[in-house]
Formats: structure tokens, sequence, C-alpha cells
């Protein structure tokens, strides 16, 4: 008898996604509704004002106790959060088309691309980070230049970890967790000013993915909330 | 015919770990001696001094170019990089013991766990980020309260995560990513001056998987390069 349970994810009929709680300009909830797209799975769209705070209400904390968006309601009522992680899951429970290639050593480089920016580059310049540097007394051109700085730096090791590899996508023929994480931090580096025309790679992948409708349609302008 | 590619990792031998590129205190470093110790896999350790600026010298960015530890080299040459991208490449291709649940909603909520610590906690309180703050003209008062007030969100987060969940592991019977991104952080937030005992439940969590070897034996101050 086998007492060790099967590690590998059960391909098994999901709870639907009903609700994707978000902001128009918040790059995690723009990397999950590209991902929702890419999987045509259509979910109202819930919009909670950053910039006013509404994150932090009550109602909102009681779906994310971190305080955060994206959080992706299910029905049911169970509640993922963490960009990356709703993304896998999306990936487990609706395989096609796949976001990550089936080699393991693939999807690791892909994996680490997406961590670049999603752990190392997007988390030190979002709104939350900005307001605590201003809480600090620095000055508005300061903390413009710190979050440029993150920004250029995150985009600069991704290019590196294209060296060599084919496009157009940023790992061959088809979008993967890369591209999607990629396409929302260029519109954050354009925003804080860095001239992203130093990364031709990154660019010539962001627009073979903004000529998919998955992506154009997931663009924060797009978005009901959009200001 | 079906044109689309199998979505689901494929399970073939994989090329063998060989050396670990790390730095004893760094908490990404100490996350990927945990999870090869669990799995059982043993390593060359490379020692890259992290004050001293190892990682930045042009032969560790041949191997890494966003020259941050950790990396693990595989025989055949392949390097990855990110702790998490690594832990899912590890699990992908050495399933058991598993460091994730079977069931998606499972693993997603392990995962979400995981990256409040990877991806909203540890990278804004790194050597690289307090030196960025040192740049500024802050002073070490300033950063070290910085450093502790980070530890503290993302740890009350994560306590808020436990809600409800059995023990003796962050979530159940087997420690998981989750557990292996705790205890790195907690190990962290006491450095940091935090008073972890306002999180009993973590405490709980850290105290099971320590009495695990595979825990013990990757503290920092276990390791060769231990100072």
């Amino acid at each position: 008898m086998n007492t060790h349970p099967d590690p590998s994810p059960r391909r098994q009929p999901a709870p639907r996604p009903v609700r994707l709680h978000g902001y128009f300009r918040s790059s995690a909830s723009w990397r999950v509704r590209i991902a929702l797209n890419l999987k045509g799975i259509e979910v109202a769209q819930v919009a909670h004002h950053l910039r006013r705070g509404d994150q932090r209400r009550p109602a909102y904390l009681r779906l994310n106790p971190q305080g955060l968006v994206p959080a992706l309601e299910l029905e049911g009522g169970d509640v993922l959060t963490q960009s990356l992680a709703i993304m896998e899951w999306l990936e487990e429970t609706v395989p096609e088309p796949p976001l990550l290639p089936a080699d393991p050593l693939a999807r690791a480089r892909v994996r680490a691309f997406a961590l670049v920016l999603a752990a190392d580059t997007h988390p030190l310049q979002n709104l939350r980070v900005l307001n605590a540097l201003r809480d600090l007394g620095l000055g508005e051109a300061v903390v413009g230049r710190w979050a440029a700085e993150v920004n250029a730096t995150g985009l600069a090791a991704c290019d590196a970890l294209l060296e060599g590899i084919e496009g157009p996508f940023c790992f061959g023929a088809r979008p993967t967790l890369a591209d999607i994480c990629l396409v929302p931090q260029l519109g954050n580096a354009r925003r804080f000013g860095v001239d992203v025309a130093a990364y031709p790679r990154l660019l010539a992948r962001e627009a073979a993915c903004l000529a998919l409708p998955a992506f154009a349609q997931a663009a924060p302008d797009r978005q009901p909330d959009a200001e």
C-alpha cells in the first residue's frame, strides 16, 4: 500500500471564478486579468480604489487579510490571493491554453523570470512602499527615482534572462507567466519615466503580447474603473 | 491530432543538482537548503559573501545575471535561480516527499502564504534594499525600523492566513513551501528586533519544523560560511 498522497495536482472540476477584486492600475490585478482572458474565463470585476484606501476597509480585509489586490472569489465563497498563486491555480484547474511550458527546466526559467518582476521588482515600487518612503520624509523626486531605479534593475535582469531565447514571446511560441508579468511591469516602468527603449528585446515581446486581444483588453485604460 | 502540447509537467529523469550558490544568512538560500534537505538531495555549497559583494563579481553574474543568491547548478551546467522557481522545479522532478498538497485550492493557499513572505516581505528588507535606503541618507535607526515593520506586516498577514487551519505545520500534517518560507522569515524578524511572541500560531509551526533535521540542519549557524 502506498501511504504517500499523490503529489501531482488533481485534474478535477474546480469551482468557477466569479469575481476579481482589483484596481485598474494595480499590476498584480492586471496580470490576473490577462491570465483569465487567455484562459477564456469571464468574471465580474470589483474595483477597490487603492489611493483612497478601499483595500483596507473591514469588508475587504475579510476577503484578503493582507489588504492588497487582487483577490479572486470563487463560486462557493473561497477566495484566492497573490497573483502568482492565483495563476498557478488557474493553470492547474483550466490547463488550456497552457501558461507554462511542459518541461520542468523550461517551467523553472519562466517562473524565475516572473519572480524577478513579481518578487524583486514590483513589491519595491508599489503604492504601499512608495507611501512608506514618503512617510520617511523623502521628497517626490527621490521617491520617483527610487521607483524608476527598481524598475530599470528588474527589467535589465529580465532582458539578460532572455539572452539567446527565441520569441516572439518571452519563452517561445506561446505567452507564459513571464509575458503576463512583463507587460504590466513595462507599463509601470514607463509611468516612472524609465527609458524602456534600452530593452529592445523586452519591447519586441511586449508587442507580440499586445497583438493578442487577451493582453490588449486587460490594459488599465480599458477597465471599468479607469480614470 | 491534438496540436496542444501536454501542459502537465513531465515526470522524466531530471539533471541532478550539484552546487548551491548561496550565503549562510540569505533567507532565500536558507529556503532552498531546507527544500533540498527535505527531498534528501545532497549538493556542494558555494558561499558568496553578500556583504563583500561577491554576488556582483563577473564570474557569478555569468551564473545569475540578477546578481542575487541562491542559484542552483545542475549537472550539465544549467543554472536555476529564484528560490520559489527552484523549489517548484524540485517538486516537479523529485515528487517525494511532496512540498505542496495535492488539491489545487490547498496548493493555492500554500503558494499565497509563501508569496506573502517571498514577494511582499523579504525583498523589502534584504541587504540590497536596506543599503539603498542608507544611500538615501536614512540613518541606521530608521533603516532598522523599516526592516522591522516590513517583517511585522508580513508575519501578521501570514498569521491571519492560518486562522482556523490545523497544524502542526502551516497547512497540516506535512511541511510545505509555506513552512519553508516561514522559518527563515522568523529568523530575519528576530534579527531586526520584531516581537515575534505576538504570533504564537507561527511560533508553534516553527517549532514543529525545527524538530525535523531537514530544517534544523539548514539553519544559518550550521552552514560552512557562518560567521
